[in-house]
C-alpha cells in the first residue's frame, strides 16, 4: 500500500510531518510519497537518520498556505504539494491522501482533483468525536455550509458505512441534528431530509436534539456544515473554559491544591478523552480515494495517528462500500 | 407594579410557582397576579400560609400543556392561563408576565396577542447564558428556526439594548457567529447581515466562531434560532457528559475519593455557574411588554428569581429603549 503525504501542510510542516512519516513506516507495511519541496523535505529526512527505502520524495514547487483562499489556491498552484499529491491519488499512483494543510483547499481539491464517487453530489467534512459513552461521527463539520435535503441524506449513508467499516460498529444510530424530536420542529431542510432519511436502510432513529449529541445519542450525527462546525468548535471553547474553571477551583487554597494532585491523572485522561484531536484526522468522505484531513496542529504522533487511519480506511475498503451505498440510493432517487 | 404570573405553566406548577410568587412579594415591593384555575390556586396559596394582600389570583379555566401544539394551543385554548395572563398584560392590567409553560406557546402568545413593538419582524428568545469570562446574551435560542438579515440587525440591537440596560455592560461586545472570521464565510444569510450589523450603531465586533462563545467572546451572541437552540442545548448536555467523566475521575480509587472530597465546594460552585437555569428566566424581546420565560423546571427559588428578573426589565425601562433602538433603524432601513 503506498499512502501519499502532504509533506508542507499544518502548522508543524515539514519537521512534524517527516517524522511521522518515519515513525508511521516503522510500524506499519506502507510505502510513503512525501509531496513538496525536495530539497527542504530531504533535509528533514536527513535529521530524521532515516536509513530505509519505504520513504520516497516527489518534488512539488509551491505550497498552499493557511490563509490561501481555498478554491482559488487549488486552482492557481499548480504545482503545490496539496495539488500534486491529489493528483496523484486521482491517477491511482498511490491509495491514500494525508495532509494537515489549509482544510478548504482539501476539500475543493478532492472534488476537483480527486473527484466524487458517482452520484455524491457533495464531498463531507466527517471527523470522529468523544462523547460521555464512545465515539461518535459529525458529518458534516464544515464542508458544506448550506446543504439539501438530498446532500443530508448522502451524508446518513456514507456516516453510517463509515461507522460500520472503519469503526465496527455494527448497526450504527443514525441522528438528525433538529431544535426538537417533534416531526414538525425545525426548518424545511429537516423535516424534508428527515423523510428521505426514514426511507433508507440505515439505522434511522430520527431527530436528535443537540443535548443528546454529547452525551452519545447517536453513533453517525447528521447536519449541515454550519451546524456541525457550531457543535464541533462550541466543543473546542468549552472543554477549554471547563479545563480553566477546574484549574481555578483546583488551585483555591492547599486543600484544594492536594485533591487536585490526587486527582491528577484521572483528570488528566479525562482530558485527552474529550479531545478529538487524538482521534487521527476527519477522513473527507464522497471522493473517489481515501483523503484524510489531520489536525493543522498535528505533531509527528498524531500525523502518524492520521497515516494509520489512512491505512485502515484503505483495508476496510470503505470506498467501495460507500459507492455501493450511494447506488443504491441513487437507484431509489430515479 | 403588577406582575402577572401563569400559575400553571411548568413542570412544578402550580404548587412551586405559588411558593416562589409568596417568595417573591415578600422581597419585592410588587403584586402579582396568579392566573390559573382559582380553587387549585388558592388551596397551594393556603398551603403556604400566605396572609398577605399583595398576591391576587385571577380565574382561568383551561391549562396550555407542554406537549400540546404551540400555535394552536395559543389560538384554541382560549380561557387558558398562559393567554388570560397575556391579554392581562396586553391590556395594560400588568406590567410584566412571567411564565415556566410551554415554550412555543408563550412566544406565540407573545407575538399574537402581547404583539410585537412597532418595526419589530420576529421576536427571540434570549437567555443569559454563563461563560469563562461571565455571562453572554444568546439572541435567538430557537424562536425563529429560519432568519433573514434583517431579523438578525434587530436581534444584535434588542440584545445589545438588554445588555446595556438590563445587566449594565456599557458597550457590548456583539458578535455573530459563523464558521470562521473571514468575510467570505458562511452562508448567504450570516454574510448579508454581518453587512447590515457593520451599519449599526452598535459595538460590533464582527463573525464570531463557536469555540470563542463559551470563551466569553462576545457579550451578545447573535444568531438564528436554530443554531441558538443547538448551542443552548449542546451546551447543557456536555456539562452533565463532563459531570459525569468528572465522577467517574473522582470514584476511581481511595485517594481519589479523598482528593474529590478536598475539591467538593469549588466544584459544586462551578457546576452551578455553568447552569443557565440558574440565572433566571429568558425574556422574549420584540413583545410591547415585559415577557419572561421561566425555565420549565424552576422551583420556587428559580421562579422568584424570573420574577425579580420582570422586576427589574420594568424598572430599567427596557421596552422604551428597545422601541427607540428599532425605530432608528427602520428609518435608516427606508
Amino acid at each position: 500500500m503506498k499512502i501519499i503525504v502532504d509533506a508542507m501542510g499544518g502548522d508543524n510542516a515539514p519537521a512534524e510531518i517527516v517524522k511521522g512519516c518515519v515513525d508511521a513506516v516503522s510500524k506499519y507495511d506502507i510505502d510513503i510519497v512525501l509531496v513538496g519541496k525536495s530539497d527542504v523535505v530531504e533535509t528533514e529526512l536527513k535529521k530524521c537518520d532515516y536509513k530505509g527505502n519505504r520513504i520516497s520524495i516527489q518534488n512539488a514547487t509551491e505550497v498552499i498556505e493557511g490563509e490561501d483562499d481555498p478554491i482559488d489556491a487549488i486552482r492557481r498552484k499548480k504545482d503545490s504539494s496539496m495539488r500534486v499529491g491529489l493528483s496523484m491519488v486521482a491517477k491511482g499512483e498511490g491509495d491514500a491522501f494525508v495532509c494537515a494543510g489549509n482544510t478548504g483547499a482539501l476539500i475543493s481539491g478532492a472534488t476537483l482533483i480527486v473527484k466524487r464517487i458517482k452520484g455524491i453530489r457533495r464531498v463531507a467534512l466527517a471527523p470522529v468525536v468523544p462523547s460521555a459513552k464512545g465515539n461518535y461521527l459529525l458529518i458534516d463539520s464544515g464542508a458544506n455550509a448550506e446543504c439539501t435535503p438530498a446532500f443530508l441524506a448522502q451524508f446518513a449513508i456514507m456516516g453510517s458505512v463509515y461507522m460500520k467499516k472503519f469503526i465496527g460498529i455494527e448497526n450504527p444510530r443514525v441522528g438528525l441534528v433538529n431544535i426538537g424530536t417533534e416531526e414538525d420542529k425545525g426548518t424545511d431542510t429537516v423535516r424534508e431530509a428527515n423523510e428521505l432519511l426514514k426511507k433508507l436502510p440505515i439505522n434511522y432513529t430520527g431527530y436528535i436534539e443537540a443535548r443528546e449529541v454529547p452525551l452519545g445519542g447517536a453513533d453517525v450525527v447528521v447536519c449541515d456544515g454550519f451546524t456541525g462546525n457550531v457543535i464541533l468548535k462550541f466543543m473546542e471553547g468549552m472543554a477549554s473554559a471547563f479545563g480553566k474553571m477546574l484549574k481555578k477551583a483546583f488551585y483555591k487554597s492547599f486543600l484544594t491544591k492536594l485533591g487536585a494532585l490526587l486527582l491528577k491523572d484521572g483528570v488528566v485522561e479525562m482530558k485527552k478523552s474529550m479531545d478529538y484531536k487524538e482521534h487521527g484526522g476527519a477522513p473527507v468522505l464522497g471522493a473517489k480515494a481515501p483523503v484524510i484531513k489531520a489536525h493543522g496542529s498535528s505533531d509527528a504522533k498524531a500525523f502518524s495517528n492520521a497515516i494509520r487511519q489512512a491505512v485502515k480506511l484503505v483495508e476496510c475498503g470503505l470506498i467501495d462500500n460507500i459507492t455501493q451505498g450511494i447506488a443504491e440510493f441513487s437507484a431509489e432517487e430515479e
